[in-house]
Parts: structure tokens; C-alpha cells; sequence
């Protein structure tokens, strides 16, 4: 049977993970949460997704607007057995104290939210055991989910004395048009380290790691340039070989055309994927280098994807619907069409 | 008496030397050469630089549009004590071939032209002496001239085990409207480590440094991420000031606006030069941290300008007009208004 997956907060992350868990043999989605009668809302309808708001006088606006609304955020928490929340950064917290905490629900919040919101950070192949029948998970953010994608085979293989990554993020996502920079780079935060490093290890407590971030105008995909310091020394066709098998990393090549983030979404779209996203992390195969224990490689990571399979994971783990990470894995892999690592 | 200077090629480049040799007490312009008569060229004419081009068919069309040229690029190099060669990248060393060494003329060339190009690659406080006498010269890029200005001074405080630094490089400069990126973050090049490292070398040959590079859709300056290990250690104050007594070396501070290269440039502005350049290095005095022998930082590199002292303080290392650089970079420095390191 199923398991009843509620979606509160249908916007960048929540549709996303909607149309994944919809994919999901053992699961399917009881309600989708709207604040406002956007197409976000009118998608959900047409993909048949009850569709729940957060106010009687918010109904009255969506019904105005030809949506039919099930109910109110309340009862469809109550129905679920588990709660995604892809509220805005920082609302999760107040969903918790306001519903999931006296509700005694299981959620799963995103990495917008601090480290405290939940008991524990998720990645599916890092520490998917940690998180077996917890209560609130937090999927962490997308540059952590893609650090810790491409640093956990390394640290399983070789060791790892120490990381040294340079975060070049997006600006904005590609449809916040408030936000900038248009024409800067920006040092972000500027002071060094960012916090991006302390992210990964909730994930890897042990991990040496150092990370500098800053914005510059684009707004398609984050780029990491990632330096490790290797335990055991290796070579650049290992390494190669490593990311060929790992899961939810793909190889790209500059010498086939894909010399930019630009194009990675351009191939992306060549993929027939729901809204051509590209949920794996792109490692640039040219910039593989291993040399004297030392690894450089620079990778790609879409915002608004690479998190989505790991939420579908996060709720196997959490109501104990498989307790190992990989099987989980594969069978999110499988239904949402991702690379085919087991192979 | 002035050494005569003539500048051949009256770009990006070439019209910023041109100004600073002309504000040099000891040097003058004797001419500038310009391919066509554009505003560039207008304006070379409005600030009374002999206006020189490269065929007599150029003549004719120059004086069509109302401008009195001079005679022929020979005609020009012959005149000159020493050429300052602007031209577009890789056409230095063609001019070379068709001038420079059968007319026995010192010559600087530009970062753009390949190392081999020149005797000696050149930065005024880290190399100075190698150059004087020399034929020919050239003035390495803006992001190695960037990466000497900083790390010279660490080198001779601290010593220096290694560097691992990322060029987050402008696309194009801000009037070149034919190139991008305008949505994508492009390594360039794919492959790690990229040249700026060896360019470096050229500089000093000894420094372990590993640099990797990537475009973004920006046309105001460079920003480089800096991870330095430390021979000796040392405090996030002693590096903070030394930083305030580098020659070409300015501390910003996020604290005070100063929050992105578009903030540095609005900055650039008020501190009144011509065209609103900002000659010396930008490091945000936040970003500096030095812990266990490591030290980080971030700086911005504006690309069009920060080359231009070093090509007036070349002339007078290969004329013999000086030998002791930092007394050439303080004449140069005040002629040109720039930081009072020496104050």
C-alpha cells in the first residue's frame, strides 16, 4: 500500500517533489498547499493533485479563480503519514511549532532551514541510516547535496586529508525577477569561510572542509571548483572511473559541447525530463585531474533538482519503508528516469 | 630631458598608458597608432597625441573623417625611444617580426602575448630588476599582475608553501557587445590547473601555485579566491596590515558598501581618476583570515587598468632611467594619483 505524502508549499522544490513521489510505486501524493492562485496552482489541479490552502478567505480567492479547493493546511496534515515542507526558507520552522510538533507528524524540511529545525541532515548516499524512523529531516541544500554526491565515493575510496571548494552560485533562480546581481560578482558571504563547509558536516562530521562563496549574474546552475587533498593517492582515470559508477553524478564533456552550465541545461532538455531538470551533479570529465595525492575536478549543480530524489529517499527512510540506502535509491532512481548507475 | 614614448595600438590598454606616460615627468608621447578612425581616435587627436596609421590607404580614410594623422606606423617606431605595443592579443609578436628586431627598438609588450614573446616577463614590485636594459619586456596579464601585487609582499613577510587560487574571471570588457557569457558560468579552461599559475611563475619562478578559471556574465572586474599556506604563520592583523602598506594594494570593506566588484566600481568613481579606473588591487578586508598557518582572501582585479603603472615603470627599467623599483612606483604612483603607500 501506498504511503500518503502531503506537499506543503508547492513552489520551486514542492512541485518538483510532488511529480517525483507521484512516480513512486510505494507512495502517492494526498494534497498539494497553495497560499495563492498562481499557474503553480492550476498545474497541480490539471496533474490531479488535491489542492489545500491556508485560509477559509484564501478558498473564497482560489475558488474565485476556478480552482477547487479539498480543505484547509490542518486536515491535510492530519491525513498524511508524512509532510514535505517546501515552504520559503525560514517558514518551515514555523510550520513545525505551529502544526507538526502537537500533530506528532513526520516532515521533512529543506535546506533553506537551519541545521536545528530538524533532528538530523539527510543525504541518500552519505547517511540515509541516520535518519530511519526519525521524525523531522532536513534534506540539506542543494551545494551541499552536490558536495556531499561527489566528496562521499572519494572519502569511501581513498580518504580524505582535506577539502578546500569555491562556491560560484547563481544569482537568482531563473524566475525571480527581484532579485540580482546583473552585472557584479559578489562576495557571498563575505567573509571566508562560508558556511557551506559546517553544511557538509552535518552530512560528514569528520570532514576537513573549506568553502568560499560568492554570486555572480546567471541564473542556471551553481558551480563548484573542488581541491581535495587525498588520504590514499590515486590517479585521474580512477577517479574517472569512480564517478562513472557513482550514484546521481553524470560525466559531461567540453569535447562533446558542453562548455558551460548554459549548455548542461541545453542537453538537459535533450533528456526529456519533467521540466527538463537535470537532477544529477555534472562533473566536468576534462577537469578531472588526480596528481600526488592531490584532486582538483570542477562540477555543476541545477538548484532546483539535485535535491528532489533525495526528498523521496528521506521519506522511505523516515517510515521505515527500506532500510537499505541503496535499494531505496535505485528505486527513486528507476521510477524518475535518472542515470542508471546500477548497471 | 623626456624619453619619447610611442604606443602602438590605441585600445583598452594603449589609451590608458598613453595618459599615464604623459603625466610622467620624465617621459613624453610621441605618438599613438589607431587602425581606424574611431572615437578613440578623436579623442587620442582632442588630447594633442601625434595620430599615427598603418597604410596610406588608413591616411586617406582618417582624413576623410577629420582627422590630421601623422605619417606611418615606421615612421612612428623610428621616432621612439621605446614602443609600448597595445595591439590586440597574438598581434604583438607579429609586429615584432615586421618592426621591432630589424628596427633594434625596446619594446613592452602586453600579458595577452604569449610568455616567449619577451626576454622577461615584468611586475613592478615583485621582478623590477630583471628588466632593466632589456630589448624587449612583457607586462604580464591583469589577473597575474592581480595575484603578484598581493602575494609578493606574503613572500617576502611569511614565506610561502603553496597557493590554490580560483580566477572568477569577467566575460568580456564592458563595450565588447559581440561576446557572453550572458547566462553561464564557463570554465575556461576545462581543463585544471589552467596558465595563470605557470604565468605567475614567470614572475616567480619558484612559487608552488595551482590556480583554476571559469567566465561568468559580468564586465566590471576579476575576482580571485586566494588560499595561501604560510612558511611561517602569522595573524589576520599582520596580514591586514601589510595589505595597507603594499604599493597598488587597496583594502575594501563590505562594512562600509563595499559589497560587490559593482560597488568597488561606483567606489572607483568617486575617487575621481580618468575614465574611473581603479589602477591597484581591491582586497575586502573582511574576507582576510589567517588561521594555523593558512590564509584566505578575495580580491577584484580591474582588468582594464591595473597593468597600466607597471608598463610606465617597465619604460624606465629597460631605458635605465631608474634602478630602484620601488622608487620608479612611487614616481609613477604619484604622477598617476594613486594610493600613498610610501605615506
Amino acid at each position: 500500500m501506498a504511503v500518503k505524502v502531503a506537499i506543503n508549499g508547492y513552489g520551486t522544490v514542492g512541485r518538483r517533489v510532488a511529480d517525483a513521489v507521484a512516480v513512486q510505486k510505494d507512495m502517492k501524493i494526498v494534497g498539494v498547499v497553495k497560499t495563492k492562485p498562481t499557474f503553480e496552482a492550476f498545474s497541480a489541479m490539471n496533474k490531479n493533485y488535491p489542492l489545500y490552502t491556508t485560509s477559509k478567505e484564501n478558498i473564497r480567492l482560489f475558488e474565485e479563480a476556478g480552482l477547487k479547493v479539498e480543505g484547509l493546511v490542518k486536515e491535510l496534515i492530519d491525513e498524511a503519514d508524512i509532510i514535505v515542507d517546501g515552504a520559503p526558507d525560514g517558514i518551515g520552522i514555523e510550520n513545525k511549532e505551529k502544526f507538526y510538533i502537537h500533530m506528532k507528524k513526520k516532515v521533512i524540511f529543506q535546506g533553506g532551514e537551519k541545521p536545528g529545525t530538524a533532528d538530523v541532515s539527510f543525504n541518500s548516499t552519505s547517511n540515509y541510516k541516520n535518519s530511519i524512523g526519525r521524525q523531522f529531516v532536513r534534506v540539506v541544500s542543494c551545494n551541499t547535496t552536490g558536495l556531499c554526491r561527489t566528496l562521499g565515493p572519494i572519502i569511501s575510496n581513498y580518504g580524505i586529508e582535506s577539502v578546500s571548494a569555491v562556491m560560484i552560485r547563481r544569482g537568482p533562480d531563473p524566475a525571480d525577477i527581484k532579485k540580482g546581481p546583473v552585472n557584479a560578482i559578489v562576495p557571498d558571504p563575505v567573509t571566508v569561510p562560508s558556511h557551506h563547509g559546517p553544511d557538509v558536516n552535518t552530512i560528514f562530521p569528520d570532514l576537513n572542509i573549506t568553502t568560499v562563496a560568492l554570486k555572480v549574474p546567471t541564473t542556471l546552475m551553481h558551480m563548484h571548483t573542488v581541491n581535495v587533498k587525498l588520504k590514499n593517492g590515486t590517479s585521474t582515470d580512477d577517479v574517472i572511473g569512480l564517478f562513472e559508477k557513482a550514484p546521481r553524478v553524470v560525466l559531461i564533456k567540453a569535447a562533446e559541447g558542453i562548455k558551460s552550465t548554459a549548455h548542461i541545461m541545453e542537453w538537459a532538455k535533450e533528456l526529456g525530463r519533467q521540466r527538463s531538470d537535470l537532477n544529477e551533479i555534472a562533473v566536468w570529465h576534462e577537469s578531472i585531474n588526480a596528481r600526488k595525492g592531490e584532486l582538483f575536478y570542477m562540477q555543476a549543480i541545477h538548484q532546483e533538482s539535485d535535491i528532489v530524489p533525495e526528498n523521496v529517499d528521506a521519506i522511505r527512510a523516515m517510515l521505515e519503508m527500506e532500510s537499505d540506502p541503496l535499494t531505496s535509491v535505485r528505486k527513486t532512481d528507476t521510477a524518475m528516469g535518472l542515470k542508471q548507475w546500477w548497471k
